[in-house]
């Protein structure tokens, strides 16, 4: 017999021992698995010392996580798994609002906080507001929608990432719509960032020359009772790295523009002093039942 | 843009990223890690929760390692990946003896031991002796090639396995072949034996109706001075699961029978008392320049 065709063999051998799988969803991803996973080993025909270096990369990059920390979402991230994954859910929603990844630092719960609050109370930086509605597909607002949201702060770090110089907690916001489903909150403009480069997933940007930076960005999840949730982000227009987000999460409809506001009305209006920047994002929900 | 054009220009983009990466070797397995993961995600299509549960999957097989402990190989073993990396390399020495999988079990050093000694000082079981040659290609010795031999007790566990019952280095041996490529020791038949399944591998083949259990073997790694290194298994013919090894790594090649022997005569050449077991193995080892 052939290696070739011994190792198709053991394909069809690996596929077959999945067969007796009762729930048919996880035999189907596991049979898929396989196949792709041995065309890839095929494909790079990878040495003893290859292969050993594969799970050593992954034995590590397991043991890298931690409760605030997950490298393996950061390694499905750069990737572009994380992101691909959003695109083909994303396909089934196309009039709300695009998606884009969860990232690694969703980790700790967001406090809730009123209409309006700082979510960045203990961050220096360039004021910043931002305001929205949430509506359904038709354009009715969504009262009571809830806004999580998380961020930097203008030095590129997530509280989880600086115990001892955040609270946990800074950075992050619950709120509420209100009946008209909006939404407003205070917090300052957020950095640019490299995502954790001292893991295993560091190692890979730096062996192969990828800078590990992300554009600057504010994390949302929108959800409301009867509507599909929504993991997303707005990107600062301008921001550097716009363009090659090491994760590749950039979606053209989620770039926003923080425009500077000179009005002491406006400023008034939102309980901050001019100058200021306002950013505005409207969020579309999808029903859950549609299709 | 559709989502299936998205999918595909994010796939080209990530491969993209690539392009810097100033080893050669490194850029097309990556590239080529890229293309077949993505083409998994996109066949399954998973919702955000398989995702999620796929992250958890290998964040906790990377938890479950330990300093003898291998649950990421376990995982490559029974998804059939470590057995097509011996079957791709093997290809390129088709004379000499076939390889198989390592297994998570070469965790420790094993005890140098002098030819005809006992590597299961603390198993009990049935008697048995392995001998066998180590020739080239061409069929002559390899004088001084060195064996390193490991097996599990009567009971199917590993020393590492069984702290308290067996010490470290019982089931294990490292022997040099004599002036014309001879080696012969003492053990016990090795029982078949589960994989461990107490970890996120063990789950999954609950999962999927899979059995555990791998057929009676011992391992065996032998090299030499300008040989390439074997990696190898003999199985016990007639075990149970000969025919559905848990990490498939079963080869015609490879069943030997351990015959009963009751030749007292015999059985004082190699120190035992019959009835014993006698098992032959003769290893043909590649040189390392050959092609
Ligand atoms: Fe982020
Ligand atoms: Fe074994």
């Amino acid at each position: 017999m052939t290696s070739d065709l011994r190792g198709r063999e053991l394909t069809e051998q690996v596929v077959r021992s999945f067969a007796e799988t009762p729930d048919p969803r996880l035999r189907q991803v596991l049979e898929s698995l396989a196949r792709h996973l041995h065309a890839f080993v095929n494909e790079v025909s990878p040495t003893i010392e290859e292969w050993e270096a594969g799970i050593d990369f992954l034995t590590r990059t397991g043991q890298t996580c931690t409760d605030v920390r997950q490298e393996f979402i950061l390694f499905s991230d750069v990737l572009g798994v994380s992101m691909l994954v959003e695109t083909i859910n994303d396909a089934e929603t196309p009039d709300a609002t695009d998606s884009t990844v969860l990232g690694p630092f969703h980790m700790v719960e967001s406090p809730a906080r009123a209409l309006g609050d700082d979510v960045s109370p203990q961050s220096r930086g360039e004021t910043t507001v931002v305001r929205g509605r949430v509506v359904d597909t038709t354009g009715r607002p969504v009262p009571g929608a809830v806004i999580d949201v998380w961020q930097a702060n203008a030095e590129g770090f997530y509280d989880v990432q600086q115990s001892g110089v955040q609270e946990v907690g800074n950075g992050r916001g619950l709120f509420r719509a209100d009946e008209e489903g909006r939404f407003w909150f205070r917090t300052i403009i957020p950095a640019h960032y490299p995502i954790p480069t001292d893991g295993p997933v560091g190692e890979l940007l730096v062996a192969t020359r990828r800078h590990p930076y992300r554009p600057a960005h504010i994390h949302f999840i929108v959800d409301a009772p009867g509507y599909r949730e929504l993991t997303t982000h707005i990107f600062v227009a301008g921001s550097e790295y716009i363009d090659s987000d090491a994760v590749f999460a950039v979606k053209d409809s989620l770039v926003k523009s923080f425009e500077p506001v000179d009005s002491a009305e406006l400023a008034a209006d939102f309980g901050v002093t001019a100058p200021f920047r306002l950013a505005g994002f409207d969020i579309v929900l999808h029903t859950e039942s549609e299709d």
